[in-house]
């Protein structure tokens, strides 16, 4: 992509009333735009960075069987009614709305009780099992307070996971299954070593949930880490783990993570609930088991944004940048501009994601943008480059650039 | 994708409440779920005919130097208090809501506003125009009544698309390459020769606005016209057009149509409305050029189906369908299921999307299913095709199907 086609410009500032460093850094990037508190657009350089997030995300969820789709926002009161959260006093972050006819409706904060409901279609028998499904939800959550920018939205993109067995045994082979797919979806996302699977509160069904914690200063949670045993525990039930457990308090280390995931056996709780049952292969009536399966896609690129920055802006992860190389030529020399418009076709054309910042700027400008934006290479085009045959490469983390051949530049870049 | 893997399935019936022939060809085959009525869930299979619907349009948008971006469905009053659209007297299908503190926020219907309002912090000098972005994006519309499946909803996906221009001259250029990228789109959605360029009211700053207006019995417009002269209008304007244009209203055929596409030249009403301006290449502060142009993706998809199906089913053009091939494989003898899977292979690395019923299925439960889906090309394999090493390919529209050497497969699937 152009810099000069690209609508959007980097700021040096962020609106003074945002409070939070991964709001901050994208809202001064042109990667997102602050609708309200909690409410942010997703503007081009945002979406790239988005939809590579969802990319790894769903080959991962199809990997383990599971099929996506996309519910609605609007949901009828009914249907929450049959678990009792319809009521603001069970769940007080409703967003609610009504028809001209004045029958209320809820915009969607989660669908557990539509897709089971909607499941009364297409499960009967035993042979209808087991199902799994996901979507990617824009989700509505009225939340009291939203100061921590993209990582805790009143609008924010979801990717939730459910999946439905005819037995209990079953659904924890899944559920295991899902451990592992998340755990290679951190992997990917570049956050797999700070990622840990944590004992949370859980329900009827099980004593503990699982959420997937990240180590992050600014995140809201607090979780009780032994790191060479790989055991983390929410501090909602250190209590209740540490007796499960059998491990001593003093060898946990206390830090401080947003929650990227958590997932969540129902056992067949919420299918009584709602009336969702099969036939099993003797023709009887039996319970269905769900497991519950999350991922906040947006909190996910603001934990990558917290934790993935220097004092010079954002530092994508190869895996999720919206382009690899920020190319920037210097000056307009007709020299200059022709070696960089052919590199920018090559490497376009190759399948890697340019930046190519065609701009008549100054370096500087043009160097602090390719920092600002995190893009994991900057490749500046000079006359010395040109009458060198050679090219400047910095890696976004490095010190000093370094003159690569265009040879020892493909190769670089895996071409 | 394997039938056996998918969780929806094909249904005899749809809801008694469904009167629109889409919403219920589209039930039946499990593409999509109405949650009430205007609101309609997208199952696996209806999401791939979504996503390549929004493929072609985003290339086609794209093609015209437009950047993708997602703005939120949660709005602030203050915007669409500017140009007085906040008030339900003026717009009567907003859909509203409220935070914890009792701030009410409407759901977006349209995104006129927003994008505007958010571009006051990208455009300062004529160096930033112009510009053209675009979205897909959930709309929420309070209709009084929703009849029409997915052709009208209370919840739908949009592209709509907003430029932005320095003077009317140049927003006027930038139309007429719209109307061409929008003629492209249509094209290739196999809805170009019943689509019309149909002169539709305007506003302050033009006499007419255009819509693309595809004839369609369950349409809701209806327009007049001259298929000769490929001049089209819409009923609302028929007395003011055929005075303008000179022509005879005896000339013009009355027909039913669905509305699939819009554009609006808002001169520099609405910019100015909400106070969006730039700075001339003589320092001046000068008046910012606006059109807007919309895309009902999913009415689109809806009209679609109205117009590609037969008693039996979907009839999907090529480029949007789920799938081009539905493999049938009959009975569950291993030589035959050796070369059903051996060709679902081959297809599915070529890239030829493939629906493989390997379920334990009667061949008239299996060609009913291929006919209601709708699926381009039925591929049967049995012993007897296996036998004489030939395989039996019926198009969904031929009436027999023909036996073809596995070559000759290939080459009809353009391999």
């Amino acid at each position: 992509m152009r810099v000069s086609q690209l609508f959007t410009k980097t700021s040096k500032t962020a609106p003074a009333d945002e409070v939070s460093k991964n709001a901050q850094l994208l809202i001064r990037g042109g990667y997102v735009y602050k609708e309200m508190a909690g409410v942010y657009a997703y503007l081009p350089l945002g979406i790239m960075v988005l939809e590579n997030i969802k990319k790894i995300v769903r080959e991962e969820m199809n990997a383990i069987q599971s099929n996506e789709l996309i519910m609605t926002a609007l949901q009828r009161q009914e249907i929450w009614e049959k678990t009792g959260r319809w009521s603001e006093e069970v769940v007080d972050i409703w967003f609610k709305t009504k028809l001209q006819d004045d029958t209320v409706l809820g915009l969607g904060w989660s669908h557990e009780e539509p897709i089971v409901e909607m499941l009364k279609n297409f499960v009967q028998s035993y042979k209808d099992l087991p199902i799994s499904l996901y979507q990617f939800q824009t989700k509505m959550r009225n939340e009291l307070r939203a100061k921590s920018g993209i990582m805790r939205g009143r609008e924010f993109v979801m990717k939730d996971m459910y999946s439905f067995h005819a037995t209990a045994e079953e659904l924890e082979t899944y559920y295991n299954e899902t451990i592992d797919a998340y755990k290679r979806v951190y992997q990917r996302l570049g956050l797999g070593d700070d990622t840990y699977v944590t004992f949370a509160s859980g329900g009827a069904f099980t004593k503990f949930s699982h959420e997937f914690q990240t180590i992050c200063d600014a995140g809201e949670d607090v979780i009780y880490l032994h790191r060479e045993k790989n055991i983390a525990i929410n501090e909602e039930v250190i209590d209740e783990a540490i007796a499960e457990l059998g491990i001593n308090r003093d060898e946990l280390e206390k830090v401080k993570t947003a929650e990227v995931g958590n997932i969540f056996n129902f056992g067949s709780q919420k299918t009584e609930e709602m009336g969702l049952q099969f036939t099993n292969n003797e023709g009887q009536l039996s319970p269905i088991y769900m497991g519950s399966y999350g991922i906040g896609i947006t909190r996910v690129m603001g934990v990558i944004a917290e934790k993935f920055s220097d004092d010079k802006g954002l530092v994508w992860p190869e895996a999720i940048a919206p382009a690899q190389v920020y190319l920037a030529p210097i000056g307009t020399d007709e020299a200059v501009m022709l070696v960089a418009d052919e590199l920018y076709e090559v490497l376009t054309a190759a399948g890697i994601g340019v930046l190519y910042d065609d701009r008549d700027e100054r370096p500087g400008a043009k160097f602090a943008d390719a920092d600002l934006l995190g893009i994991p290479l900057r490749v500046v085009i000079s006359s010395k480059t040109v009458a060198n045959a050679q090219y400047e490469v910095k890696s976004r983390t490095a010190a000093e650039p370094e003159m690569l051949d265009k040879a020892a530049l493909l190769k670089r870049l895996g071409l």
